[in-house]
């Protein structure tokens, strides 16, 4: 069943008028009619099953017969600090991070960021890539993407488990650091900074200890900027049982 | 220190000669000249630090002056069996795939296949995406692409732990089928099917049972067909002890 979060955040009550260009798409894209249903979601972490009276291009109006929390949402909620990257690479990280379940995004502005902060209209650009993910994937609530911030701001603001990785740690791996985080119960929040293309500078990452970051490898090959939040992150929720357990899946 | 890989296969001796287009990198765009050093792969897992004695736009002439064994190789091979994919989604899949370790891909024609065999163009630029990607993040070895096999002859093929990730299995997570699979020691090799778009068929999962093949879930979200095989061969990589162990983590 297609599945829309509603443009604006508003309480879902007993029925769900939906216009704008989500109705144009109801209606002209997906040729919805009378009878079909949809999922709608409200943010909240609630999907309510919506069954629609009619749909035309400028309104559609469902009535709701379902309403279910959404299995798609972590309980351990990962912040993504990711340095902004050049071209389109951001947009793939913000991507495939919302799918495999990130909770929010801070893009961080490192001394070797060649990308510049974003402008208003790829900040909106994000949100889209963000808000198509988080359709496609089920999940019950939008990542958040929080406005840029400088590193040395991001590492001070960043509380509880905190981990950057870095190809020049050489004593101390990912996963060592993950097993560490995580030996006194699942945390409530993960902190997981990556650097830009050329990577952090020694000074960055003096800094982020100075806060109480710690800094791993994660191993051998160099993962891109672009590929390594993804992969620590898809790890992180593995290890928390958040991803790689059936769905019925009593055992996990 | 720049990192290549030789056109074709030859074995390295005491002395190196760059020819081609190559040599015309060497030259014009990273304008390297004589004392300057790369280090240069012959695709056999060893790697060969060069000093340059000259670099001309045709030919490039320098001298071997240590030679190891690439870090960068697994020592589990995975396969990555993935449907073709529309647009330049397979590249994705291959580029970061690579980088992450996987030893070989086997493009798979699947029911709901949109997307067709690849022409030669195609595979041409994708084992450019795998040249590009391997030097990179520092393998070893030249990742293997495989000619395009239809979904059954591929079940038949692989042989060893093998695993097909499907959002309609509700009973058996990846977690539980790979600790099963790495229960009586790390494999040497290990298989992983994805499909296309719109997802295996269930007479295709069925085919894949009938072959050994063990099916698994990822869990609550459903990753897009481009990202779920990156995933899966992280957390694989990771239970091997070949993503996140510190470089000089004995520990791991």
């Amino acid at each position: 069943m297609h599945r829309f979060f509603l443009p604006e955040d508003r309480a879902i009550q007993d029925t769900v008028a939906i216009s704008g260009s989500l109705a144009h798409r109801l209606h002209n894209v997906l040729r919805l009619g009378a009878g079909d249903r949809i999922v709608v979601l409200d943010n909240s972490g609630w999907e309510y099953e919506v069954e629609y009276q009619a749909v035309h291009q400028d309104l559609a109006e469902g009535t709701v017969i379902g309403k279910a929390l959404s299995a798609g949402e972590p309980a351990c909620k990962i912040t993504l600090y990711q340095a902004l990257l050049k071209g389109s690479s951001f947009e793939v990280v913000l991507q495939k991070c919302t799918e495999i379940g990130v909770s929010s995004f801070v893009p961080v502005v490192c001394d070797r960021c060649v990308a510049v902060r974003p402008g208003s209209n790829r900040v909106d650009r994000w949100r889209k890539v963000i808000l198509e993910a988080a359709q496609q994937s089920r999940r019950g609530k939008l990542a958040l993407l929080h406005p840029a911030a400088q590193f040395q701001k991001a590492c001070e603001s960043a509380g509880g488990a905190s981990v950057l990785l870095w190809e020049g740690e050489e004593s101390r791996g990912f996963k060592s650091v993950l097993r560490e985080l995580l030996a006194s119960g699942p945390p409530d929040e993960v902190n997981i900074f990556v650097g830009p293309e050329g990577g952090f500078t020694s000074e960055e990452v003096d800094i982020a200890r100075g806060c109480g970051i710690a800094v791993a490898s994660m191993g051998h090959r160099i993962l891109r900027a672009q590929t390594a939040g993804l992969v620590a992150a898809a790890i992180a929720f593995y290890e928390l049982g958040e991803i790689g357990g059936g769905v019925a899946d009593l055992s996990q």
